[in-house]
């Protein structure tokens, strides 16, 4: 192998697979990433051998060839070299020689065929769907995974056709859950739920671009799920667990209480809010909704009081509930509108979080008993 | 107490206290802050009984009065308030009621006869000196300092008159040595060492403003310093031990070796080297010193190799030496110039790091052994 490259285009690549590799493995080429290069191309894979990504670069490649050596080290040998330029050579004893100026590194590397080939699989079922809109699903949903649970199918997000052309992904910890669509192109089964662990949610976040309309293609297929886009190739392993029957738990008809409120607003109050709480995340703070005035209240003898209120619409009879703060501060994190509907039942009942002018995403949090 | 007073100016001032509380203390009272309201001034002050701060706030004050409370809340909560101005008043049961717009908090106070009074003490010499100049001479050697030495005198630094009217402060951790010198006005007796513990250089770090050419006030005496600026005061109390006689380890007369080379240029090829050394940080580093060029180099098995050069003005022969390459970033962040001198005797002598435009600050290197 024998190549030059621009330094900050292969800094930007090598970027993308440090969330990838794992860095601290007992088997040393899992914290590699394998170096491919041909033609035009040099080609970037990282594995933990549950995910997966493949990107290329544009390289000028004199003498073909492959070998691994470790992700981060490179990563960070690219980052501080002196030259625009970078030359990546392979010399005795599978070293890695990475020059640039008047710098000169060798990294000790490995034989491409140490490094864990990438599985094939068959596909039964595919989506496109916009680079942004798939990013807006993520977002919305990710932070409502389950940190670590024993329930092994809620330690990710469930991605299903909702019928038509929408898809969903949803996800919950049992105290809350939030469900966000967009529309896709291609087959999917309805009801066949793809559990995308929460490795491959966080992956996803950084590798896919807000601004970008571009289409993406998903495909599904034994346990495992592939994500292309040009010049890149993203693949990960699905979840083999139950995710929960969820629809049956969800409110139908009109709620008894629907209130609609600012959400920048709200957004300041649980700020303040949350100063005493820092020690008790769990704690019910009290929200009580007037037919114009949301009056929110904490006490703690420890800590100290908060009241706080704020202007609301409320259609229905006034309501009190307890809340997780922190939990409602999540929700209105990830909505982008104005304003925000709280929908309830009773002062027990599940709370249905809603962008009034959006039918794609929804959110659930479970009021708390008030002591 | 009752006041009004603007809420940006509290929440500087809080700021201020925030490094000097002690927030896991099992006094309770150690986490607080005592506010003392009187004619227009809300007056702060923070102990963690070692180190002392006491800052002057304007306040529009109707009812004088005394209390403490937590220091990290009451930072918080002004921070977050939603109005400019902010409403203080004691209540019923020792609590503070912090009211702003629709927001109202009730924290626990106690009386301020249960805070930490302040020692008085008796002076026996006085410094007035530069804001900036202190503060460079603080930032100049805090990084020397021991970070926990069973040699009690190696925890902090060492401020002593060097004659005329300079003072000077120096730091050692035994392998590398920083002093830095300022012009100043008073009487401090000649050869006595005040030893400034760490905490309290911390606290200097983020209190004194790099921009001002104001004077402040130094005073010292019975194992205490004290420092005054107007509006506020900072106390603390000095390290009880010795400081090694480090004046008689310096080399004199002409170096054998004298380089001089670019100080950026340096400090960029040192984070090169840097790279490959992040789990081996006492290795040394081979630095090869020849007439116009210095080449850097490492080795090893496990994580590679790295040879860098750059160009170099030499006086003497040509000379290899190991360094700790840490150490010599360290001292290369805290000098401006554009150039630096190092100054080594022989391979295992110390070598003496300069800003050649400045009489007022040198550094020491212990080289290394190279294997």
């Amino acid at each position: 192998m024998d190549l030059y490259i621009d330094r900050d285009a292969l800094a930007r690549g090598l970027a993308r697979v440090q969330n990838i590799v794992e860095r601290r493995s007992t088997q040393p080429v899992l914290s590699h990433v394998l170096l491919f290069a041909q033609g035009e191309t040099l080609r970037l894979t990282a594995t933990d051998t549950q995910v997966a990504y493949v990107g290329e670069l544009a390289a000028n490649v004199t003498t073909p060839g492959e070998l691994s050596v470790d992700a981060q080290s490179l990563h960070a040998i690219a980052r501080a070299l002196p030259e625009p330029t970078v030359h990546l050579k392979l010399v005795a004893g599978q070293r890695l020689e990475i020059s640039s100026g008047r710098s000169s590194f060798k990294l000790p590397g490995s034989p491409a065929s140490h490094y864990p080939p990438l599985p094939a699989f068959d596909v039964d079922g595919r989506a496109t769907l916009e680079e942004a809109a798939l990013l807006r699903m993520v977002d919305q949903t990710s932070f409502a995974v389950s940190p670590d649970d024993n329930r092994y199918g809620l330690n990710g997000a469930a991605m299903h056709s909702v019928g038509g052309d929408r898809v969903r992904m949803v996800a919950t910890d049992s105290h809350r859950l939030a469900a966000s669509e967009a529309v896709f192109d291609g087959e999917l089964r309805v009801g066949a739920r793809r559990l995308v662990p929460r490795k491959a949610l966080g992956v996803l976040r950084r590798l896919l671009d807000a601004g970008s309309t571009e289409p993406v293609e998903l495909a599904f297929g034994d346990g495992s799920m592939r994500l292309t886009r040009p010049g890149s190739m993203f693949w990960f392993r699905l979840i083999d667990g139950e995710f929960p029957e969820y629809e049956r738990v969800l409110p139908v008809g009109q709620p008894q209480h629907l209130i609609r409120l600012r959400r920048q607003e709200l957004v300041e109050l649980l700020k303040r809010v949350g100063i005493l709480m820092v020690a008790e995340r769990v704690r019910a703070v009290r929200f009580a909704f007037d037919a114009a005035e949301l009056t929110v209240s904490v006490s703690s003898a420890d800590r100290g009081d908060i009241v706080e209120s704020m202007p609301v619409e409320l259609e229905g009879n006034p309501i009190v509930a307890g809340f997780n703060a922190r939990y409602l501060s999540d929700v209105l994190e990830v909505i982008d509108g104005e304003y925000v509907t709280l929908a309830l039942g009773h002062a027990l009942a599940p709370c249905i979080v809603r962008d009034p002018e959006r039918d794609d995403a929804f959110f659930v949090v479970m009021p708390m008993r008030l002591d």
